[in-house]
């Protein structure tokens, strides 16, 4: 990461599992993703990491709702890094995972293998990979490289000296999968060793790690991905769902205390993170 | 490992990709990969680690050949512990990938998340991995846990504490694959560090990487996995095909320079490797 006061923060607060039984704050219609959305901009977020949902709250590739979604955060957030999700796990064709692309949001993400989630493989075939990265390149979309485990960095720098991607690099390293790197300092070390030094990074813990890899990112200089996607609850005793809000505003805290601060959007923006066509 | 002076080397000739047009040495017809596994035997070998083809040199599960090939192991190699494919890369289907453990060696391998090959995902599903090991357990088979990253690691610990496998516990952690982890020290050391003191563990290196894997895993104490499966060049230059017997005579001389010896067959079957239905 460049400049090691400045914190990305990656707002993820849908995902594709959480729903309204298991938390009320989950936010699913597009109107409600922007209003979240918008607020968490008013106190100060880098990158809007985002899903849609249908109508019954299942997970959508349906462009006419991301398309809704990105309309929606522009107008409100019109500076805002948008990226939108690719991930497969609900529907695997190349058709549609790539359908977001087509809208040429500033980012959109890019799982770098196939890995086992606790109940469910997720299945990235190295050929989907590749097509959806040389689809992100030819859209100007800048992909959010996603590892759970350390051959996925790996498997990014390979896609890297083949010549598949100009930079700007972004990572974003999750920890805490069952299957993935665990978040101790001995993994987020290595792996954020194999990370090229003027690469930009932000690490992401899952449910109960969130807060403490999200405290440690921030004290070491590196972005924090928050949200709900990745974590519903307040505390480690679950005793209270966290809102997008809520989060939002320990991570800004974090921030102060640490004597950094946030990355504003634009400010990355100019660095090569905005479409190129965003003003086309 | 229990015993760092004693070197488990863990023979792999023939596995699922290298057929007689990539390499001469490849044993692939029963009698073949009996006549290898004998003469590595005659030079010292603790596990073998076997899998089957047809007639056509194609990766296949029918116990029938399977069955042939253990049998003619056991008749020239009476102590040699035998492991047992259950990979699914050409064939997913549980009944297909169990069948072999109805046949109860001693050992099976067991793979433990899903994970991209260089043109290829690999889909373990989690309820595959635990069909697999129950069975497993049932028949007396020790599995032999691979790993190509730390989370698989974490998987294995996973399954440890919820009980699904008491000991022996037997870690092979396989470096070098684009999507897995690499042979740095640094990875090593991190991906070592996740094992259980009393676990024993192998070490080995996919391609080029194999003999520098095998020379540092003798050189610390750790087990070698080495063969043709993993690699069929002799030197990194690739100048010259390895032959199986070439490959097991290097490890011996790395074992003597280093002042180790290896670790018998019958010493580590008396740890609980072997099938406990084996004398029944």
């Amino acid at each position: 990461m460049l400049n090691k006061n400045k914190i990305i923060v990656n707002f993820c607060p849908t995902g594709m599992i959480p729903t309204k039984n298991i938390t009320a704050h989950v936010p699913i219609s597009p109107s409600e993703i922007i209003e979240q959305t918008h607020e968490a901009y008013e106190l100060g977020i880098t990158i809007a990491h985002l899903h849609a949902r249908d109508e019954n709250g299942i997970p959508d590739w349906n462009p006419g709702i991301y398309q809704k979604i990105f309309e929606g955060v522009r107008l409100h957030c019109p500076d805002l890094i948008i990226c939108g999700s690719t991930s497969g796990r609900n529907f695997p064709e190349f058709e549609k995972r790539s359908a977001v692309i087509d809208l040429k949001p500033d980012m959109c993400s890019l799982t770098l293998s196939s890995l086992n989630f606790v109940r469910q493989a997720s299945v990235n075939e190295p050929h989907t990979i590749v097509g959806l990265l040389e689809k992100m390149v030819e859209n100007g979309v800048v992909p959010e490289l996603e590892c759970f485990d350390l051959g996925m960095i790996n498997y990014g720098k390979y896609l890297i000296d083949k010549g598949y991607l100009d930079g700007p690099y972004y990572w974003n390293l999750l920890f805490g999968n069952i299957a993935g790197f665990q978040a101790t300092f001995n993994q987020i070390g290595t792996a954020l060793s194999e990370i090229p030094k003027n690469h930009f990074v932000a690490l992401a813990g899952l449910g109960a790690d969130q807060l403490p890899i999200n405290a440690c990112a921030i004290a070491m200089g590196y972005g924090a991905r928050v949200g709900i996607e990745d974590n519903i609850w307040w505390d480690s005793k679950r005793t209270k769902h966290a809102s997008n809000v809520e989060l939002i505003k320990r991570t800004h805290e974090l921030i102060e205390i640490n004597q950094k601060e946030f990355f504003k959007p634009k400010d990355l923006g100019e660095l090569g993170f905005y479409n190129r066509h965003r003003n086309g």
